[in-house]
């Protein structure tokens, strides 16, 4: 299979380039390294530097004997998109491509728009190359599970039935973002909805909690092929940030109360969910498939004592500090969000142990003297 | 009361601007003209030329005595516009300033992205330019109707309290664009929505349906001061589509079967909206007030049948001739969307009358030469 990645320099972007050529696909990683523009801007740069595209590639190359291609170009100019589209053919496009972070959406204006225009402008570009040039490619979006924010009913997969005054209609689930971020995917969702509704292309939406680890099958076979790995507030995901705050002996920072209830996954499980949604296209036309992709729920408090309980273990002295939550979120919440999409199509959960929790945080330890605490303590408030 | 009125060159935008100053208010009209390029390119022209804003402006204080201010400004540029915030402090924004025509936005890449970008970055520059520089403004920001869609249960005004599960939660009512103008719109929402929730700023969105007509008390003084009047298949809507039809000796296109019914007013009601939603600004915080802007309820079928009515009684032979959808949308559809809030504002609907028909079709029968019927066919198809 021909795939696409869009964002491959990202996070998640990169082991999923890694992950598909590994299985024998052909994939092209593409990339204008806005992530990391906006990181340094910011301060925010990851525990270790990281290659560029084209020296990771030759690594994996010269390791594996597996090609990965790479682009550098940015997804929001629709005719050079549509120009690769034409040239690649792909089969099936996963698009990361794009602004990640909640509080960077949230410093000012520039900041807003910038999200705002890179994320939809780049999910309209993907929408027209695929139109234009390779209709039919599948795209694999990655939408959050902060899409839909904390609402009093359950969560389902995408799509609500509602009753209403003895008539019922099926709606996409209403959504109500927590940042300018969240809001950006909502519009994404909106238009992947649209566009599959009018001219039955093939689109899966994934609506991702939050990812943490940094391992995979093919990452950790030598240090140039790890993803960068963000512990700091803006980039960073709360699970890897407290793995950190626990190696590099400060405590662990809740946000508020720390009762906000998440859906989340390994890094491991992200690529197991991309890969299946790949392999496995939607059937139906005319509407996106729409998938919950996370595998555990854990409450923030309940994260900072299972980190706490395996770093005291490996002898660290790990503490607990509440700070007042800098985002405007409801703290105390019902949350019971769907997830079987992925199970059926036949997700096996790699779940948050001790035995990994304790890996990531010798992993940290290992490279103490990179962490730079003044990262870590939030710095965007919401209000 | 400060009245900024951003698009005010349009259709609604221009009368607008002229009914708050006729009310005492002081008024600047801010407008890039964009809709001008567009209908240039693409052969869209409106029956008559109107002059430029500056012109106009003048024509008013000679006629009336009666000053509005006018600025070029694009308002995507959210510096410039914030700027323009401090100097004028407006009590309320009146934000029409986004590409209006779903055919336009459908025509191609090109034209989604600058109606998205256009539609979705006024937007977001027009919060920030609140946020920043006149926070007690209050926006009152025109939606559409078509936000909706069409779906099988009761419209209600914004919002719906869903009980799912045995359990329930009130919700922006779910919205499904016929169009990528009215996904643009659906954005809009959902970035008012996310800041109001936010930072409490006072927002009124208006779900507007499709205008019609021509005068206003304002207007109707002066051939300078008319609005544009738009038929042609891109930027007119059919009630004066249909008009310049019945008027041109051309049988009135009907899009399919006919049988979509949507709610449709007078642009004197739109004024009148507009006014009573600046007047009594919104008294819940922390969300917007959303009020569906319509006086009546017709099928486009009832509308030609209308219009050929009041045309054959004129001494015209009025055709109707149904053409094959452009649009994709379901033709037969439930339709009962509500529309209690501005009533209870005081809205006090003009509506349709057979006599305000001839009125309209006499008046393009004074410009009978000017009508250009190669414009009147649908141009952009939605396939």
């Amino acid at each position: 299979m021909r795939v696409l990645v869009l964002g491959g320099d990202g996070y998640l972007g990169w082991p999923t380039a890694m992950h598909f050529a590994a299985r024998g696909h052909e994939v092209l990683a593409v990339d204008n390294y806005l992530r990391r523009r906006l990181a340094a801007e910011t301060n925010s740069q990851p525990l270790l530097p990281t290659d560029d595209l084209p020296s990771r590639c030759d690594a994996v190359a010269s390791l594996s004997g597996k090609s990965i291609a790479c682009r550098d170009l940015d997804c929001t100019d629709g005719e050079a998109l549509a120009g690769l589209f034409r040239d690649f053919a792909p089969d099936t496009v996963i698009h990361y491509a794009e602004q990640p972070s909640a509080p960077y959406s949230m410093m000012g204006y520039d900041q807003a728009r910038l999200t705002l225009q890179n994320n939809i402008g780049t999910t309209l570009s993907v929408i027209w190359a695929v139109l234009r040039a390779a209709p039919h490619c599948h795209i694999v979006k990655l939408g959050t599970m902060g899409e839909y924010g904390t609402p009093n009913i359950d969560i389902e997969e995408g799509w609500i039935e509602i009753e209403h005054k003895g008539r019922k209609e099926r709606f996409l689930y209403p959504r109500q973002g927590g940042s300018l971020y969240h809001t950006s995917k909502i519009c994404d969702t909106d238009l992947l909805a649209f566009y599959t509704r009018l001219n039955g292309i093939a689109v899966t939406d994934l609506m991702q909690g939050p990812v943490y680890g940094i391992s995979s099958d093919e990452a950790d076979r030598d240090a140039r092929l790890r993803p960068h790995f963000h512990y700091d507030d803006i980039f960073g995901t709360v699970i890897n940030r407290f793995v950190v705050q626990a190696a590099a002996g400060v405590p662990l920072t809740v946000y508020g109360s720390g009762s906000q209830v998440r859906g989340y996954l390994d890094l491991r499980d992200t690529l197991q969910c991309v890969e299946l949604a790949t392999l496995n296209p939607p059937t139906k036309k005319f509407e996106p498939r729409i998938l919950n992709q996370f595998t555990e729920l854990f409450s923030v408090r309940d994260l900072a004592e299972r980190v706490k309980q395996v770093g005291d273990g490996l002898g660290l002295e790990v503490g607990i500090r509440s700070v007042p939550n800098p985002r405007k979120e409801r703290e105390e919440h019902f949350y019971q969000p769907a997830h079987d999409g992925l199970a059926t199509l036949g997700l096996k959960p790699h779940v948050l142990s001790d035995d990994r929790l304790a890996e990531m945080i010798e992993f940290v330890l290992r490279h103490r003297d990179a962490v730079d605490v003044g990262k870590i303590l939030p710095r965007v408030s919401w209000a």
